[in-house]
């Protein structure tokens, strides 16, 4: 015997959070059970009609409860005609956060990874396909990930948007502002190094 | 504008966990939109029914959706006459995982601390004062931290335990077995020195 029942099948539940092993399951199990038992409700609540009604917006695929999301439907959003593809939600908040982009996002929900099932279709770019096709984008900025699979997401996508007549652009890549160059990867650097620009005195 | 008001929600509630900030939210309220949404409803379900059920043991007040829990129940552990103190229900499952301890517990959920209004009442000592008065327990074994307050706590009870001539004991602190001298606190190592045995040669 470690617990009743119901306590060690909430510890268990608790462990389905990435990161939650059965330490820490205990920990916040005791936690909400001796200080927060209001606020550990509201949680079973939320977290039931969160995973009830938050599906992927029918525009651009991130998590939304509507059917098109709050970025989608926002009419300054379409003024600038660009389309920043994305791999994940998580990446529409570090782009927001920056405040300097003001078009729309599609978001694949993923990379192109043929071992793992996931192809075109998966990602939503026949989805793409007919939104380059039907609205009258100016730029697609490719911000999928540096990584091999990222990358070859990008090129599959450039294709879809050079075939629809859609400028296409990636987004730099190099040392991190106010990283250190002998801290940066070969790769970076090599990266860093192939990007370079002319440099203008002003 | 960052995700959509219950996605938003979410996140937020997810904080109501111990450890989980802002990032660590965001991260777990992906995951289970993406990959675990049947393991997050058993969750939700789960964590409801816990802390809608779970409350304490009326006889050693730990954690227990039952009235009286399963090691209070168990006859065998009263054999003993053992009566364990400890504050918090890990503590009784640190000791249970050692497999040497055959008595009973109570668990204080908690320890004297008057700054933050927890007296004995708090601690549920006029129960273990009941209990002890009642029932024919041999040894009121100590096991609070050997912290402060937990020694503070340790010295409260010992009195209530000797004025029903209960015998009463307190674990051993030291230098942890497999442990390096060196690397051992000076408080450790002064309690190692205090509480030194003589060394027999078998
Ligand atoms: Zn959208
Ligand atoms: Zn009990």
């Amino acid at each position: 015997m470690r617990f009743s029942p119901l306590l060690d099948e909430l510890i268990k539940s608790l462990q389905v959070l990435p990161g939650v092993g059965p330490k820490s399951a205990q920990r916040m199990a005791f936690a909400m059970l001796e200080r927060q038992r209001s606020g550990g409700r509201r949680l079973a609540h939320v977290l039931d009609q969160a995973l009830e009604h938050i599906g992927h917006c029918r525009q651009c695929r991130t998590f939304t409860e509507e059917r098109v999301c709050g970025l989608c439907t926002n009419p300054k959003r379409a003024v600038s005609g660009q389309l920043c593809i994305v791999e994940s939600p998580a990446d529409v908040v570090a782009i927001e956060q920056t405040g300097q982009y003001q078009g729309r996002y599609f978001v694949l929900m993923g990379h192109l990874s043929p071992l793992d099932g996931v192809g075109p279709e998966e990602l939503g770019l026949d989805k793409l396909a007919d939104l380059l096709a039907t609205e009258a984008y100016q730029e697609v900025i490719l911000a999928t990930n540096p990584t091999v699979e990222g990358e070859a997401t990008a090129y599959y996508i450039a294709d879809i948007a050079r075939s629809q007549d859609v400028n296409v652009s990636r987004i730099a890549h190099g040392v991190p502002i106010g990283g250190e160059l002998e801290l940066v990867d070969g790769n970076t650097l090599t990266h860093s190094f192939m990007g370079r620009k002319v440099f203008s005195e002003q």
